[in-house]
Parts: structure tokens; C-alpha cells; sequence
């Protein structure tokens, strides 16, 4: 067994603190990983404290992975010791249902491993995640980090990133296109900065007045303030599509009504309470789509790294040592943050922490 | 003006009797018809009751209407005197915008004129529907009614047809796939007929285990009754498109979760109350679409119809005179009916009324 390192929960109670554990041993198909940098993403803080009720202690959270190639197994041969790589949020899946065999791995039919408080298919143990020294993945599940990338900055495109990416991509969003972006956080930051790349003319919708200059900044050609009706009226029937990534409970048929005939929009956020119930009278006067999307697939990910390469575009971030990830999970809950934190994995190999 | 003689209600509260009203003029473009049969809609019963809030009395319902063209404009080119012909729920469109361009009057931007209760383009007052012994339509919404299907139960075809017609073609259901319809009601009696024709494997979902023989005659190839949770449970995620006719209030959660990646489960019916709020976990776990349909447009009426007259395919009827339509509503609201009621419109030219 491998040793590690790691910064995680005992309890759903007990803040986050170093923890010593083992990876499994490196097969012949695995990539040996040493951590540089891990993103901090919603779910962390949403597994470390168990409000999905399914969180096995300890845990160690983190999948938004970059880091250095260490070793190689000997039937690997897409990475070599010294590579810049990523690991996302799944770490295995079947391989052989239709939704594996498409590259769809997010919707295994048989469920696919989490990077972390997943169950391991080797070892029969739990994965866990980044917020530590190393990591062992099978190849099929490591990214190619594309040169010219921030490998720090890069790291939340790996959650962050290819979530927002999957439905541009498979809603086909493009030049001619008016697509609006629900939220400005980690997700929405990314969904402007993609969108805006990918040609469409894109639109920020944000509660906060304040966010407008910011919007701009990443990329937005227009931001409207959610609550203000005029605003909105303004742009009834005009979208294309609207990626909605606010988690928190709120009227969708604010959004569904500002879509043109057969328009969709999806839904990366799940509520803990539920939306208010869309009116159906808005899905049919206009043939409009409600729907939803969880992160992407592997080559979707290597897809949207090798874009975002391209076209210099890497998230917003704010370094943290590990040491402050607990204080970092208050700002997250405040949505303190512009517009991820990521953590230097070198604070927790004893490096001194910035 | 043209007299014609209807039946209808002067208030929300009164019961529906006979009406002396006028037709525009026939104008160069005009297609005047003497009608047959009539359907009879829900819409006729919520609009007649003023349910909508949206009723201009005196109103006469009806828009499934069959008749025979009793004479042209001189600009007309596809009827004449004598041809068999239909008109569903719209008689007019702007004809100008996206929507009426791609053939998809329904969903015109500008408003399509309703078949009743409409706002007349030409003469300014409101439109009068089918329970009425002729009218006066603009060519362009007058549909053919092929050689071989019987007029009387082909008049539901207008718009319980059209309805679940067009979600089947937009979604492109066929061989191969396995579609659910929920309800079997008008609506859903059509669907079942119309999903088998269309070769794809289909299930038909009710409340009422009774059901079972006649949805299996109609052509389902399975029957589960949803209130059943182990029935229901043996079909997750196994559909690739559900048609929802239903339009009281129930839980959509329970039909999304039937749906493989990537479904649509497609609602043709709007509850006066909204349904509760589907889990947008749902949604996301299998990229899940819920969407909306309404009628369908012209062409794809002229298509549907052509295809019924192909695979011998009518709505199942009770033929009613016009004398008796107070007590079918009221059986209609119990859902005393299969499937739907046709007004025999002999009865209203004072023939014996059966
Ligand atoms: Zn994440
Ligand atoms: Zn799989
Ligand atoms: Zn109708
Ligand atoms: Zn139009």
C-alpha cells in the first residue's frame, strides 16, 4: 500500500485536519500521482458534513486534481513519469454499459467511483480525494493537462469546468446563439468564460447588482438583475438556452419564460429543498425543455482542457494552504470567493504555508 | 354575413343551447364548409365555463371539425365544392413570423387565432368553433380528409390526434424504442394508437387497473397501473420518450425516473393546479428532459391524417346530437367516455335527434 497524506473529516462535526492513509498498490494499468494542486468545490463541504446522508468517515475530499506523474504501471501508455495531469470527479466506472461505451462514464449505468467516498474497485475500501499528497488512478480516468495551463488555475476546470462544458457542448451552444448563464460562482464564472469562447452571445443572470462589473469582466455581453422584472421582460422568448447553475431554491419559470420556442434549460444545481414547481403552461405554449446535466465524461474532459488551452482560459482563483481550508468553507457558504479556492498541496508537505 | 346556426353559452353558468349567429363573408381566399361532426374537448368545457377567465359569451366551442366544402373563393386552389375536409384548433395565423415560416402556426409569435373564442382577423369580433352548422375558413388552415377514413371518427383527430401526433414526430419516436403514455383518455387513446403505428414498443400508464384490456385492445403492449410502486419500479429507467396526457395534478418524479439518459417525458395537458416539484435530481442523474407540447401545426395535421387514413387509424367515439351535450360534459368530467364524444351536427339542422 501507498502511503499518503491527507486533509479530511472524521466526523461530519469534526473540522478538517491531517490524516494519515494508504492508496492502494499501483496495478499495471495505474498512474501514480503527486498532488500539486486541488480546487474546493461545493460537494467537499456538502460530503465532509454528510448533508447527502451518505458520507463514510474519514473522509478526504478534493476532486479537482492537478498534479506531476510519479510512475507508471506497465500497461500504461498515454502518460510517462513527469506529466502534468488531472484527475476530475470520477476515478472509475463499468466500462461496459451504453453510457460507458459512449464516454459518458458521469452516467454508468452501474454508478460510477467518486474520486472521493466512492467505493474502490480494487482494494474494496473508499476512494479518497485530493486534499492530500498523491493519488493512484486507473489511466483511463487521468487528464492530460495541455501545456500553457495554469496548473493551479487549472485545477477547477476539472469540476467546475467540465460541468458547465458538457451541456454547451451537447445543447450545441455557438456563434448566432443567445445563451444566458444563471449565477455568478464557481460554475457560472466558468459557464461565461466558455460560453463567451465557444461563440455565443451570453447573458449573466445575478441576484447581486454588484457582480455586473465582474460579469463583464469574464465575459458577459450583458448581465440582467434577476429580480428586477422590467429587466427580465425585456428579454422574454430571446434564448437559446439557459444553463441555470443556482443550487438554491428559486422560481424557475422566472427563467423558462425568457427561452424562445424549443429552448431548454438545464439544471447542474440540485436544491436541498426543491424549486417551486415550474407551471407546465410555460413547457407548452413554447415546446420548451427543463433539464439537467452532472459533470461530463472523460473525453469531454480532455475535450474542454485542450479548448481552454487554446483559448487561455483557466478559472478565477484564490490559493489557500491546506491549513485554512476550514475558514475557506465559511467563505464558500458566503460566496466569499472569486471565484474558487484552490489548495497548495505544498502546505500540506510541510512547505511553509505562504 | 353568413347565418349560421350554433350551439353554445351566453354565460359561464348557463347550459350550452342553440345560437343564431353570422360568418364573415367568404373572401377571395375562403374555404365555406357545411359541417358534419364536431368533437368534443375538454378545452370546449374550461373555455364554456369561462375556467380560463378568458371567455367572450356568447361562445360556441368545438374545433374538431369534419364537414363538407360547400363553395370556394376565387383564389382558393386546393378544395372544392364537395371535397371532404377538416379544421382543428386554430383558423388563422399571422403567417409572417419564425414559427408560421417553419410551419408551426401553434406556436406564432404573434398569436395564432383560436377556432373559438378567437379574435376574428377579419372581421374584428370573436371566432365561433364547430357546434354550429357551418363555417368559414382561410384555405391555408383547412386540412384534407383522406378517402377511407370515416368522417365521424376522424373529427377527434383535429385535435386529440394532432395533439399527441406531434410530440410522437417531434421526438421521433419508432421501431426500437419504448414510450409510455400516460392516461387513457382522449388524449391518450390517441397516443397509444398512433405510438404502436409508429412501431415503437409501447406502455401505457394508469390509475385505474380496469383499464388494462381496453388500453392492450387499443394496442399498448403493456399496461402498468402507477399507483403500483413494484410494477413502476421494474421500468426504471428503461423508457426513451413518455407522453404525459394527464392534466390533474401528480407526481412527475414518478414517471422521470422511468426514463433512460437523455429521455423526454413531454406534458400535453396544463393542470389548473401545478403539479408538485420534480426532483431536479432527477434531471441531472440521467441528463432527463421534461418538456411541453401544444397541438401541432397545419402540415404535420395534413401529415397525421394522411397517416391515420394509411393505418386505418380513428379515435374511438360515442356519437351524441347536439341536443344532448350538457350531460356528455358531465360524463366527460367523470371520464364517462371512449373515447370521445362526436356531435352528430345532422341533429342540429333539425333531423331526428337519434
Ligand atoms: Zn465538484
Ligand atoms: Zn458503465
Ligand atoms: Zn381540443
Ligand atoms: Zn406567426
Amino acid at each position: 500500500m501507498l502511503p499518503s497524506l491527507g486533509y479530511g473529516a472524521t466526523s461530519a462535526t469534526s473540522p478538517l485536519q491531517a490524516i494519515r492513509f494508504e492508496r492502494r498498490d499501483p496495478g499495471p494499468r495505474d498512474v501514480q500521482i503527486d498532488i500539486l494542486y486541488c480546487g474546493v468545490c461545493h460537494s467537499d463541504l456538502h460530503t465532509v458534513r454528510n448533508e447527502w446522508h451518505n458520507t463514510v468517515y474519514p473522509v478526504v475530499p478534493g476532486h479537482e486534481i492537478i498534479g506531476r506523474v510519479t510512475a507508471v504501471g506497465s500497461e500504461v501508455t498515454r502518460f510517462k513519469q513527469g506529466d502534468m495531469v488531472g484527475v476530475g470527479c470520477m476515478v472509475d466506472s463499468c466500462q461496459h454499459c451504453p453510457s460507458c461505451a459512449e464516454g459518458l462514464e458521469q452516467y454508468c449505468e452501474n454508478g460510477f467511483v467518486g474520486t472521493y467516498n466512492g467505493e474502490e474497485m480494487h482494494s474494496g475500501g473508499m476512494t479518497y480525494g485530493g486534499y492530500a499528497t498523491n493519488i493512484v488512478v486507473t489511466e483511463k480516468f487521468v487528464l492530460r493537462v495541455p501545456e500553457g495551463l495554469d496548473p493551479a488555475a487549472a485545477a477547477p476546470l476539472l469540476c467546475a469546468g467540465i460541468t458547465t462544458w458538457s451541456p454547451l457542448r451537447r445543447w450545441k451552444v455557438g456563434p448566432g446563439q443567445k445563451v444566458g448563464v444563471v449565477g455568478l460562482g464557481g460554475l457560472g464564472h466558468m459557464g461565461i468564460k466558455l460560453a463567451r469562447a465557444l461563440g455565443a452571445h451570453v447573458v449573466l443572470f445575478t441576484t447581486t447588482p454588484d457582480k455586473r462589473q465582474d460579469a463583464l469582466r469574464l465575459g458577459a455581453h450583458d448581465v440582467v438583475v434577476s429580480k428586477n422584472a422590467d429587466e427580465m421582460a425585456a428579454h422574454e422568448n430571446s434564448f437559446d438556452f439557459i444553463l441555470n447553475t443556482v443550487a438554491a431554491p428559486h422560481s424557475l419559470d422566472a427563467f423558462l419564460v425568457l427561452l424562445k420556442r424549443d429552448g431548454t434549460m438545464t439544471l447542474v444545481g440540485a436544491p436541498a429543498e426543491p424549486h417551486p414547481s415550474p407551471q407546465v403552461f410555460n413547457l407548452i405554449m413554447k415546446r420548451r425543455h427543463l433539464a439537467g446535466s452532472l459533470i461530463g465524461g472523460i473525453a469531454e474532459t480532455q475535450e474542454m482542457l485542450d479548448f481552454c488551452a487554446q483559448h487561455g482560459i483557466v478559472s478565477d482563483i484564490e490559493m489557500i494552504p491546506v491549513q485554512s481550508i476550514n475558514e475557506a468553507y465559511e467563505r464558500m457558504l458566503r460566496s466569499d470567493v472569486k471565484y474558487r479556492f484552490v489548495i497548495d498541496i505544498a502546505s500540506l508537505r510541510g512547505a511553509p504555508a505562504q
